[in-house]
């Protein structure tokens, strides 16, 4: 199914054994040896693959769906198409992610050091780290182990990266400290100085950007996004974070455990987000707010003042989500109106 | 005209040589063996220089200007100084463009290999192609003829580009198959994972992204633009696409053939665009959506339903173009009001 | 204070040499003679630390603060704790960028040229300028003195970069000419051709863009933010202007001096922006417009007509910024009302 030009494919798995790996529970009187050779999408499986139902967008396409086992919430299992496997769980995309990656598991590290690469004596390399083409590796940088280092990324003095890194082509990363299991994608950019001058009609004055970027474990960082060192205190992205592409961090910004940042997300400096929150695509964060924890704001909403802990915003300025929708619906029904 | 420390000038072409060129007509008593040498805004533009008029807020400009000849629409002929040749055409900016090529003519790929170009032996190079310094070609990709390929940039393994593409510098490319002609600027980001992942609160698990980056003929890609690749489908780019700079475009989105994406516009994942669509400049568009053929989206407008095709809209939730700009009269005038 | 992994501080220095450096005024009983060996904020500075009072946010800390010395407006130094000596100044965020600088004096350049950079012979390098590993200097590239260019850069053919300029990792520099003491962050791109096109139904037709990029004095350029070239007219920023992360700056556009376009806004092409304008985060201003010297666009504000001198405002489209606030509160208040 996916391009072996540019995937390689382990398996086949028993049914049985997909059960083990996506934590599911088999359904029906389906032989557990029936091996499967892949995943698909249920309108283009076939008797051989592996697909899921998750978005009840779908529920149509699963009726008819010919793929030979699918991963299913309990509650769907009677619909399910006569002779089709079942794997039931109530998380079923979660599942499918883990028998996807056992298909395809994520790329490992190579081990290999290109000559072309351009590594500093002073620099630490781990165990079966593999350093593309025309990386550069700075003086007393710090690599863990199994690490990818991809071609024409840059590696600033001193900077540190933990165990299974990954870290995209013509990325760059300085003055930062990072944990275990990151995926930086390319040309992302990992502590450059912040936003930081004295304003003066005799001209802006630089001031000196003199914290770091904290990065925890687990966190993916999109490609071409933009993340500023502190100015003083450090700039923090917690475990578990995702950053889409071409989101911006402001210098001194805190972002907590598991948050969610969709594409083109700016944050201003020194603002706080707490655990698990969502930024929307395109949503704006002015500085020095505290977004709460588990706070949601939809998308291209701006907000200009704190958001509380579990708040629903959208808007510029952000309001309740559902007060933002009612607003438009109102304005909506008011110009049709007018209009007659 | 243009600083020849940068650009290099063709030309002198004759007043017949530039209506064939333009496929324009020449009007008035104008001898068409006259020599032109290069082309020049209404206001600057003297008598051996070639200009156009376009856009209706330069026919002042056009009433004085001293270029030696124009290329207008017919109906303004009339207006045009004494002495000035015309070249006429229901569509002067691109006969404009077509006589400009011919005296600034796109770089020519030089067929010059650097030897700081670091090229994998399995990788395939078309005849002609340019590579330049820094350059990176990963294992089994097929890079056409003619290309060029630019310093410090990045093709990934298995990466297919057409005849005459042009890769900009510190651009990457990865998991794709690219058409002819395509036009790829600085910095551009092509192929990495899409934001997949099942979320959850024991943290976030990463979803395989299986998929590619298939892009047409004649597509142009602006500097830092990011395109992520499908998750199981591809993400796709018409043919004739153009696309500004920093543009984010999600996993598995489908882009018809001459859309125009401006500067900053989001798409997000699994969205689809008919052809011929214009996004102004920031616009967002949510996932699962489709964009009809010939749509327009304002500038900064949020889709985040369904536009159907021909429908020009604007504002955040998008509404029709004309209500959003009554909306904002009305909300204008009525708080001028209550100002008082 | 700050890691000094990363940093290499400057100091001690006296009262009286930080005041003389800051041009600030001491204030109170305290001995000029005492020393101070780095910087620190109001809440975790100790005896021997600098620190500061700018943002009436943080007078609370102040009151408590232990810092050795701080700056401060003269009407705060009543409010100083017990023992604190003051240095008193109309600017303390100013005059705190003095003293912080001499004690982290910017990183200069070392002089080193990396035998891993390629450097055209026909390129000029100024004396002390130092040069990164993978970095590219094409053919006539005039560099200034004591500049400092970053590791896998691209210095186009042509380019002029004045002295004490700095490039950073893995940006690209065409077609432009660059003033004295410009700071260009990482993943930056400037010259690529405008999104110049003739559109139509059998093909936009690309427009050569046979302009350049002109840029004064004392610039700054944040991470991959991108500067296109002009079309035919330069596109021009001038000295002083301040220019954040991911912004996005059309062909033809011009900049008046001191202007400070915060992350993501996205100027389009020929729109002249006053001198000392202020564009805050996300705002998009559409083309051909001109904002007037020092106008401010609130964060997320769209402009698609002028904005007069010394306006601020806000929204989309812009309204007056006053005006704006008043519309959201207004609405806010219907719809609360409307909700019971």
């Amino acid at each position: 199914m996916a391009d072996p030009k540019f995937f390689t494919k382990a398996g086949p798995f028993t049914l049985a054994q997909l059960a083990k790996i996506s934590d599911a529970v088999i359904s029906g009187p389906i032989v557990p040896e029936t091996m499967y050779s892949d995943v698909a999408p249920l309108d283009t499986a076939v008797s051989h693959h592996v697909s899921f139902l998750d978005n009840t967008r779908y529920t149509d396409a699963f009726r008819v769906s010919r793929a030979g086992v699918c991963i299913i919430r309990p509650e769907y299992a009677d619909t399910a198409p006569a002779g089709m496997a079942l794997l039931t769980t109530p998380d079923p995309y979660r599942a499918y992610a883990k028998a996807a990656t056992a298909f395809y598991p994520l790329p490992m590290a190579s081990g290999e050091i290109s000559p072309a690469a351009q590594i500093d004596d002073s620099a630490e390399i781990g165990e079966g780290t593999e350093i593309a083409a025309g990386a550069v590796i700075s003086a007393r940088a710090k690599i863990g182990a199994r690490c990818r280092i991809g071609e024409n990324s840059v590696i600033g003095s001193g900077v540190i990266l933990g165990d299974h890194g990954s870290v995209g082509a013509c990325a760059s990363l300085a003055y930062c400290e990072i944990g275990a299991r990151v995926l930086i994608y390319p040309g992302v950019r990992i502590g450059q100085d912040g936003f930081g001058f004295a304003p003066g009609a005799e001209g802006h004055l630089k001031v000196p950007q003199l914290g770091r970027v904290i990065i925890g474990d687990d966190v993916e960082i999109g490609a071409n996004s933009t993340i500023d060192r502190g100015s003083g205190p450090d700039t923090i992205i917690g475990s578990g974070v995702r950053i889409d592409n071409l989101v911006q961090i402001g210098h001194n910004v805190q972002i907590g455990q598991g948050c969610i940042l969709v594409s083109q997300v700016g944050v201003s400096g020194s603002t706080e987000i707490g655990d698990f929150a969502v930024l929307a695509g395109q949503v704006g964060v002015a500085g020095h707010l505290k977004i709460g924890a588990g706070a949601k704001i939809a998308a291209q909403g701006g907000a200009i003042q704190d958001v509380p802990p579990g708040a629903e915003v959208g808007g510029t300025p952000t309001v309740p989500v559902r007060q933002w929708l009612r607003t438009a619906a109102y304005m909506n029904k008011l110009m049709k109106k007018k209009g007659k």
